[in-house]
């Protein structure tokens, strides 16, 4: 029965570092033998987020400072007394945001838009090595 | 092995046009040979999303409202250098809320509450139309 | 062929009462019979939500706290004058947040990080019972 696992590893730059993985997502779906079916893109760990949006430099500015408009990062959160790591605001985008988006696939294609790609984003307060799981269901 | 795409066409009204889109994605999924499972609802393009609410004009009001008020359509927002086109809101309100939602059925009944919809909001200055992917998975 | 569907009831307190549903979605995925697949963690119901996040206090009320600043629940919502139940912030959180998440699981593990949570949010203004859905869906 098809399911095929997939890990891949990406480093994402401190506070709201933006990372393009469609082509990492696009590739595991073709080299895999399920030709239709849904890819879940899974971010293991509470300071990411997984979304799609129009990757280009502009809007990675826009989304970071919208984010820090909503959820600053110098903030002094409750957060900060238990581990004293100082990352309370990456852990609320990452709440809000969401560590799982699923996409449909058709005859090993993706459907997203022309300008519609799948990011990773780290919002920690540190440079990140981050694992993210593919889970790839469907039928041959 | 069952997996069943369909695919619907949907005209949402500009800056935060909400369509309840519950009756269509649940008649695909009792037209599919599928009983039980989940359909993933993906909203094709980077200025749209899909989530679940209340469908009732005065909270439609409401979200629309809300969405004005953090995430301002009318900002001078670095993608606007970009393209031009204006709709740096557009695309961050999509980011936050999501393309992609991923509902389960039981008996070919979605396992939504009585007050409870799927919606697909246009995020764009203009008014859409757009494809939306419904991936049925399941068991006969 | 491989789909199981497990509900589970959680009690969630008022206003922003978080719960860690981890060990319960953890225990169903260990008693199916599937070994490799996705679980989708879908909330019935309008007024709550699912995400992940390091389930400590201190991060609950920091959660509490951004969504107040964000999305206050004291405002007079259009929503109200629909059915006078006053809960308008309580809907656009849920909106917002999102009623579903998917997780992957290999060997009938997920595959969340050491501090990354499954947890439940009740967003209404009283203390509510909830069914959750899991829809487990893999190979053997």
């Amino acid at each position: 029965m098809p399911v095929e696992t997939r890990v891949i590893t990406v480093t994402g730059k401190e506070d709201c570092g933006i990372v393009d993985i469609t082509e990492m997502v696009s590739e595991e779906v073709k080299n895999s033998k399920i030709r239709n079916g849904t890819v879940t893109v899974f971010c293991i760990g509470s300071t990411g987020a997984i979304s799609t949006m129009e990757f280009e430099s502009n809007l990675s500015k826009d989304i970071s400072e919208m984010l820090e408009e909503l959820i600053p990062l110098n903030k002094d959160y409750h957060h900060h007394k238990t581990w004293g790591d100082y990352n309370g605001g990456s852990h609320l985008r990452s709440f809000l945001v969401g560590p799982s988006l699923t996409v449909p696939f058709i005859e090993k294609e993706l459907t997203l838009g022309t300008w519609q790609q799948i990011v990773y984003i780290n919002f920690d307060r540190i440079e990140k090595v981050r694992k993210i799981v593919l889970q790839i269901i469907g039928d041959f």
